[in-house]
């Protein structure tokens, strides 16, 4: 239990650093926007991963007093029910990144940011796929009680329409094969798309 | 204070049902999608929005409880503070869903469903500027325990650097005076805009 509180706390502080870099690179393009749909659609993926580091800022102080005193840690405690649900939030937070860092990655298609993008979307990836494992064992060890209305994305729920789904996040994508879902990721960004407006 | 919960639950109400026409308006646009960006684009908004109502879901039954039980509703209780902490992220979920909307009012410009999306647009300004209000008295009321990392759009965040906000979302625009803010709003709206491509 204390192994798993470690171990996400390794990887919220390592996307709470990736954030940092992910608004670096947005910074600029909000300022230069070309116009004012351009510069609301930046800040808005910037104010939600501003969002998410705030949320990160006052989840890790919580695992750290969990992880300093492991006897807390029991169902009979509210405090860590509703820090298990907090954690089950940042997965979906996790997924929310990874998909932020997808559309960067059309964005930024032939700017000099491209690589380090390629890497944070990698590790995100990675780290998503390690917590949802995480988060699997928390709740096969204390009933399920680390899940929370909307901590599944919709890509992995089975009542949702296929045709809405982006098929890179599925589950069976993600846990059948995970040399062939990274496959399929890089086939995905190198498709090399035009990207045209989004206006419809 | 039950006031302020039965208040809450209209809001949260009434942008749950919100949540359900805007899906509406993004699904064929999912589905018909030009190519991947334009999929991905309108199914990440379609995703974050499918994920908040799933949290109002869980949240809505709980402010049931206490409005049905109000003697409950005490500092001493961790439930209530968790509630009160899950209310203040839904009041970040209630600007974002103004966001949201202001880009598909950029992106549906032409069609036959930018007259719905004003109406929600204007609803959920309203809506979110109620929660504000109601939040602040809570807090009064509650010792601050109605705040959470997270909840503050940084666009009404002092040490955000201007350049990185939108001006019809500050605090100054939205309090200062309404007519004002509407106009900002309806003026920005108006502009009409070109819509190009948003790759840098």
């Amino acid at each position: 239990m204390t192994d798993s509180f470690l171990h996400l706390k390794d990887i919220f502080n390592r996307t709470k650093e990736a954030i940092v870099d992910f608004m670096g690179i947005l910074e600029p393009a909000i300022k230069n926007a070309k116009d004012e749909h351009e510069r609301l659609y930046f800040h808005h993926i910037y104010e939600e991963e501003e969002h998410r580091s705030d949320r990160l800022q006052e989840l890790l102080p919580k695992l750290d007093t969990f992880i300093e005193y492991p006897t807390n840690q029991h169902m009979g405690n509210p405090e860590f029910i509703h820090v298990l649900q907090d954690i089950s939030l940042e997965k979906f937070g996790l997924h929310n990144f990874l998909e932020h860092l997808d559309l960067a990655l059309f964005q930024f298609k032939d700017t000099e940011h491209i690589n380090r993008l390629q890497q944070l979307r990698d590790m995100t990836f990675e780290d998503y796929q390690e917590t949802k494992r995480i988060l699997q064992e928390l709740n096969e060890q204390f009933d399920g009680a680390a899940s929370k209305g909307g901590s599944v994305p919709m890509d992995e729920k089975e009542d949702v329409k296929e045709a809405l789904k982006i098929e890179m996040y599925t589950d069976g994508a993600a846990s059948a094969n995970h040399q062939s879902s990274i496959h399929a990721q890089t086939h995905f960004i190198k498709k090399g798309l035009t990207v045209g407006s989004l206006k419809k």
